[in-house]
Formats: C-alpha cells, structure tokens, sequence
C-alpha cells in the first residue's frame, strides 16, 4: 500500500489529492476538469444518496428526472440568474461529426449547426420551472416537491477531485408552493435534513445559517447554508437550501387560480447537496496514515484478515472467520473476509488502515486455541484482543462508538478553532496564521464584506442562527452591527 | 382522469403516446427529443434500477463514474465504433457565454473555443478503456467488473418517449478480463441476468440470441440481445450484451503481464438497458383503459378508497382501513389510503385504473358491518368481495397472482403470433398483416438480411439460441440455412 504521500502538515492540499487518489475514491480523468469516480468512491457516494434520498422521501419529496440540455435563452429569463451562472459552461452547438475529408478521424459537420445553441445544465431551475408551468394550474397543484439525482457541468479554471470539478454529481430539490410561509418552512426543512446527514451520518459538525446577498444563490431572495471546518482550518460550504420567493415564477410565469379565484404565483426553494461532500468527509476525518471514515458511510464496516503460515491453518481460521463474518452481517454490518493468498497480512493491514475501514478483526492460530480476536479501530488506531463470545455485538457497540467519537473529534476541533475577535489586527493575524472560524461583527454592508475578503482573503460563511446575537460594532469599519457573523477563508 | 385517448385497435402509436404523458410517466421538454420523466414515471424507473443493481452487486460488479464529455479525437480510435456512433452527437465546441452587445440575453462568447471538441457521450467505450490503461497492469488486476448509471445522448431526429429519445439514462456495464473465455462467460451471464429481470420483474417473456453482423454493435465481436413483442406485433429490443474480443484493449492499448510473464491484452464484455425498459412495460401490458404495471415494478401496489357519505362514516372506515394499510405494508406491500375528499370514489377507481395499481381495496360502511372488503384487480378487471380477516395474506398472494398472469398472458400473446414460416409470399403477407415473430430460414449473408429488409421493412431480430436448430433453406434465396432466425417489424 503506497505510503509515500505527505503528511497534513507538509502539505495539506498534497496529502489531501494523493489521499483521493492513492485511497481510490477518485482520479483526473482525460477531460480537463473532469473526475473518474472510481468504485471505492463510488460506493461512499452511493451510502450518502441513500441516506438522503431516504430523507427526502420521508419528508414527501419525489424524484424525478429532467433534461441535461438547456435552451441558451432560458438563461436569460431571470436577470439574476444568468449573471450568475449562465457564463462558465459547456455550449453544444452542433449536433453531427462527419468524416474527415482528409481521411483521419472525425470533423464537426457545420451544416449540423443549432439554431439555438443547448448549454449543458449547470443547475437546473430554468428548465424546471419552464416545465412546472404546465403542471400547476390551480391551488390543487402545489405543493410540487421535486428532486432530481443528476449531473452538472460548470466550467471551472482550477479544479480539485471532488472539491470543485468542471462536471460533479448531484441532487438537486426543486419545490413550488402556495404560500411564502410554505416556502420558507421548505428551505429550513431541508437545511435541517442537510445538517442532520452531515453531523450524523459523515460525522462532520455544521453552522447553520443564511448568507449575506454577495453569497446568495443567483436568483435566490434568501440562501441558508450549513458550513463545516476542515483540518487546514478552512471553511466548506456543505449544502445550500435556497428560498427563491416568486422570482422564477415570474420569470417562467408560473401562476396558480387560488382559492379565492385569483391568478397568483407560487413560491419556490432550491437545494442541493454535491460530490463535494465527498471531499468534506475525506478531509473532515483522515489522517496522516490515510482515510478514517465514519462507520455509518463506510462501503466496508469491518474487515477480517486471517493470520497464517501454513495453508491447513487458514482452513481452520476461515471457518471461524465465516462464522464471524455472518453472524456480524446478520446485524446489518457490511464484512470483508480478506483471505487473498497473493499478500501477507502486514500489507493487508497497511491497506485497510490507508482505505478507512473502522474495524478491523484479525484471527490467528493462537486465537483459535484462546478463543480470541484481536480488535483494532482505525479512529484511534488502538489495539485489544477480546474473546469470540458475543463478538457481534461487541463490534456493533464499537461502530457507534467510532461513529460518535469521529464526531466529537471534529466538534472539539471546531470549538478549538473558533475565535471571538473584537480586534481588526488580531483579526488579520488569526485569518492569516491560524486559521478557523471567526465570530466578529460586521456592519452588514457588501463593501465592507468586499474589502475584508481584499485585505485578507476571508468570506463571510454564514450569518448564523440563534447565537451571537448580542450588538456591537463593526471590526473593520466601527459601525453598528447587529450580531456576529462567520467569517474564514474557504474552499 | 382523462378517457379521451384511442384504444390500441384505433391507433397503437397514439395510444401509447397518450397514455405515457396521461398516466403522468414522461412528457416532452423544451428540448428536442429530451424528455422529462415525471415523478411516477421515475418511480418505477427507480424501482427498475434497484431490482438490476442488487443482481449487477450480487454477482460481483461494482458502480462507478466516467465522464460525460468524451474528447472528439477518442472516437477515431476504434475503427468500426466511430461509424456507428460518433455521426449523430452532441458537440460541445465552447466553454462560455458572454452578455450580448445588443443587451439582450447571452451569446456564445467566440473567444472560448475548445482546442479539441467535446462529444457528449453517446456511450462511454472510449473514456472507459482510455481509463482502464491505467488500472490493469498484471494479470492480478482483471476481471474489472465496473458498472455505470448514466444519462446519454445520441441525436436522434424522430422521438418518442422512452422508445427513443435524445437523451435517456441507462446503466451501462464495461469488463475486463484475463481470457477470452471469461469474457464470453461474462457477456452470458449478462444476457441472463437481462432475461430473469424481463421475465421475471417486467412479466415480459424474451428470446435469447445472438445479431446478426449488421445489427451487430459498432466495435463488438458478438452481441447477444433479448427480445420481446409488443401488442401491435412489433418486435423490441429490450437489452444487448456486447463481447468486444480484444478491439477495443488494442484501440486504447489496455495489456496487462500475464502469469507467463508475457504482455498480453484484456477481453472485454460492454453491456447495458435504458429506460427504453418503461416502453417496453408499458407496450407489453398496457390495456384501452389504461396503464396495467406489475406488482414488482408498481410504484403503488394496493390503493385503498373509502366509499362514504357523511364524514363520520370517513372516520370510521378509516380506522379499519390504516389498520389493513399497516398490515400489508407489514409484509413489504406499498400501500396508498387516499382519503381525500377533494374527489369522489368513482373518480378515484378510474385514476387508479388508468394508473395501472395492481390491486384496489374498497372499503364502505356495508363493509364495515359486515367485516368485509371489496378486491379488484387491474389485470383482469375482476372484483370481488372478501371476509377482512387475513386480508394481508390474500392480497399477497393475489399480487403474486397478477404478476404471473401478467407474464403468461404474455407468453400466450407471444406463442399466438410466433409464425414459422417456409414461403416468401407467406412471409411477406405475415409481415405486412399480421405481424409477430416470424421463424424463418435465412442464408446468413448481409445482403440477404438488407434485401428482405428493403422490401418488408422486417429485420432479423436475433439469431435465437437452443431452438429451430434443424437445416433448411432460405427464405428469400433458396440457398443452405443452418437454422431459423427471428425476423420481424422493429422498435
């Protein structure tokens, strides 16, 4: 198992790229921008959609599927929209190759020209709210809660496996209703749903809050946003919930008969979560020994290497082995028996530990006759041999245990990382050497959150709910601010 | 619920097509030839992809992710997969819009033109095996046994939804192998796994062969396919299983060393199923009053309607009816109980119907006194009247019941319009009148194939395996046949 990559404190973004790479999650593919998310990977990101799309069911959302192409000119129909978005993206313009005429390979055939050219979506509320104006007519319609597991292409200058790629997976809720109120109560449901799968299924702490206007979703009249901290004290936005009022209803004329008989339009939220969750969790947890995943998320649980020299004894280890294994997965836990005779258990080991797995079980010789297993958790890499008896539970137990300490480790991080500064120098100097949160007052203006983020490269996070809502006065500018916001550079 | 479409007798094509957008499956975008699939419609697209990827993961194939955007220059690479594939495509050629001059709206900003085009893809091949040079090295690295979920486009200039449209989602299989015999035992047991799902979740019964070299996959060896017959006597592919030799390891120079120490290229197996599927399941069954789903693939599989007057009667059928919805659901039943009262029953009956529920309860206050129940199923259009006791049991095996029925009614249909045919003006009249499989001779060349193609619009569907071995003559030439094919009208 490859070792040679740095160290989180040698290079943070080094360790964090050979770590996505080398552990198997991800590799650049050969279009610019564009990742191959390979099968480790893949099965993480298959763990969080099913938690999620469990969670959006149960809140009564539906999925549906709408198209990757966008008409150019949909773009331009919400003002604030298209200055946001519609820039960096794929345009297709043709729709045929011919032959070339010299004989190599193929040309794009001209007279395949579109009359209008399709920009392959980089989000989709114009294609959808062009479409929702055919299905909602009356106050029976609404409410309509959609979501969509999809691909997007934004075209991005500097990419980064998963943390920011040209084309990423995603989900993306579209919701219309009959009311604001409605609205509003949608896009704080989701935010909560957002931040329960962050702190309880990937482990990973987050402020909940809205962004100030310079932030905000383009077309959105409001954007909530939960923000985690990562290891390198750099902030990640992990999720967005966007209360987007009337603005693409107008837009795409989408008006409902009320109740009371009058043509009205409804009111609509955004949300989504990205393949960029994938990036929070890989830097939220590992180490410098290689990937920890949470238990809850991890595509293998446990794992069991058998110990051996000689092959009659791996015949009387695999039959305990099997037994343990099933006996673990009769509790819903997912096992690998890893009795491959082309490497040694040291390098077995070296791999499971690099791969994240949370448990891993060893059996020697000695073990049978002891009636032993020897237990190691890669949270905190401790050892123990404990007796076979009532292993299942034992390691059901230990599961919960790395899943809720792989989250206290990352609360205590934050909370070790989280500064109240009243100073504009100290504020500097924090932003610049140490890094983290930083609750400090700010005036509530945009030129002022542009000028902080000019000198020294710090954004606004997040406006936060229910705390810090004592008054004070601007770190930058001394004027009045109402409550203390987050500010940290961010990924 | 709207009865305002043909009947299949009237205008097959028509009342498939209103039946799609009416039963809300699927309607047309804003985009040519993209369509939405709506949330029932998806439903069952879901259940579809859960039923194939739990048999994909159980015989040890794992999920990935490629990219979307396939480099112009790749298609060139496989001499016979740029013929078939890489003409009719959506071209990327920019990567920016910019604010019109005239101020209205976004236009391509020419400045941001791609170096090399980027194709979307139209099937992923190429990508994949130019990735797969990097992962297989030793012959300790096949089977690569990668699967993907994916949305595809290929520019098709006649639509319809499902059947063939300009974008769909599929999931698309690519392996690697040491020897040429596992990847043929691969491309089989592929086949298989498409036959049990067709047969057994979809109730539609298929034949199993191999294309002839004309419908043969662009860059494959062999394919293999399976295919069904629609109601209005046409044929329809329903899933291909391609075994590519070595074409496509020598076109992007995938070799591994082999055990002898000897450099080696890989064999390789491409396989997939689209949501062509929801066509096929809504064709094979699908009756003049509706959609009729079965059981395994029914987003609702037992609606349960209140018949009542006066709202305390709603009160108390209620009661007795969530205690029925919880039972089934006990036993992994999804159930809907729509109590609205926004509708009548008899509204409700025909909604369901035309949605194509499996099974109906119906529950008034008659039922309530005398502990009984209507059941209706949609297959048959029978009702009747139960005792309540044990109803969970009952509509169980009556689910079970209707999924058979569905299948053998199939079968039947399919039996009654398979015609093994010795004469060209037989064959030509079967063709033009009545339509089906047509089991005939043929001499095994192309031209013949294309011939009898010209002239009764009828292709060889597939080469079946394990029947109609016996020699004979062809149909068209009189010359030597080694066995019959399967011709007939295609999808």
């Amino acid at each position: 198992m490859a070792k040679d990559f740095p160290t989180r404190e040698e290079n943070y973004a080094q360790w964090y790229n050979d770590l996505v790479i080398k552990a198997d999650l991800a590799e650049n593919s050969a279009v610019r921008g564009c990742m191959v998310i390979k099968p480790y990977g893949y099965a993480i990101w298959e763990k969080m959609q099913g938690a999620l799309d469990k969670m959006f069911k149960d809140t009564g959302h539906q999925n549906a599927y709408f198209p990757i192409f966008i008409p150019k000119s949909f773009f331009s129909k919400e003002a604030a929209h298209v200055e946001g978005f519609a820039k960096e993206c794929a345009v297709v313009t043709h729709y045929r190759l011919k032959n070339s005429p010299d004989g190599k390979g193929v040309v794009v055939d001209e007279d395949a020209k579109l009359e209008e050219e399709l920009i392959v979506r980089p989000t989709s509320e114009t294609i959808i709210w062009d479409t929702y104006r055919k299905w909602i007519q009356s106050y029976r319609d609404p409410p309509l809660l959609i979501n969509q597991w999809a691909n997007v292409v934004r075209w991005e200058m500097r990419t980064r496996l998963f943390l920011r790629t040209t084309e990423f997976l995603w989900q993306e809720g579209h919701t219309a209703h009959e009311t604001k109120q409605e609205a509003i109560e949608e896009t704080e449901k989701i935010l909560d749903i957002y931040a329960t799968f962050a702190e309880e299924w990937m482990g990973v702490p987050v402020l909940k809050g809205t962004k100030t206007p310079n932030e905000r979703f383009a077309g959105a009249v409001e954007t909530y946003c939960i923000e985690a901290l990562m290891q390198d004290g750099k902030a990640l936005q992990a999720g967005t919930s966007h209360f987007l009022g009337q603005n693409f209803a107008k837009a795409f004329d989408v008006k409902f008969l009320s109740k009371e008989n009058k043509l009205e339009y409804v009111w609509a939220t955004s949300w989504g979560v990205s393949t960029r969750l994938m990036g929070a969790l890989v830097m939220a947890h590992s180490d410098d020994f290689g990937l920890v995943l949470p238990p809850k998320l991890a595509p293998i649980q446990v794992v069991i290497v058998p110990i051996y020299r000689k092959p009659e004894q791996l015949e009387q280890i695999s039959e305990v082995a099997l037994k343990i294994k099933n006996s673990l997965e009769d509790k819903g836990i997912s096992v690998k028996y890893d009795d491959r005779d082309t490497y040694k258990p040291g390098w077995k080991f070296a791999e499971y530990e690099f791969k994240g797995v949370p448990v891993r079980l060893g059996l020697g010789p000695r073990d049978l006759e002891n009636n032993t297993i020897e237990v190691a958790r890669r949270d905190t890499l401790e050892k123990e041999t404990l007796q076979q008896a009532d292993i299942e539970s034992k390691v059901e137990h230990l599961l919960e245990q790395i899943q809720k300490n792989l989250y206290q480790k990352a609360f205590s991080y934050r909370e070790n990382n989280t500064h109240v500064i009243d100073s504009w120098d100290e504020f500097k100097d924090v932003i610049e050497n140490k890094g983290g949160f930083v609750l400090a007052h700010w005036d509530g203006t945009s030129e002022t959150e542009e000028k902080i983020k000019n000198e020294t490269k710090a954004t606004i996070r997040t406006i936060p709910f229910g705390k810090n809502e004592a008054e004070g006065k601007c770190i930058f500018t001394g004027n009045p601010s109402k409550q203390r916001v987050v500010f940290a550079k961010a990924y």
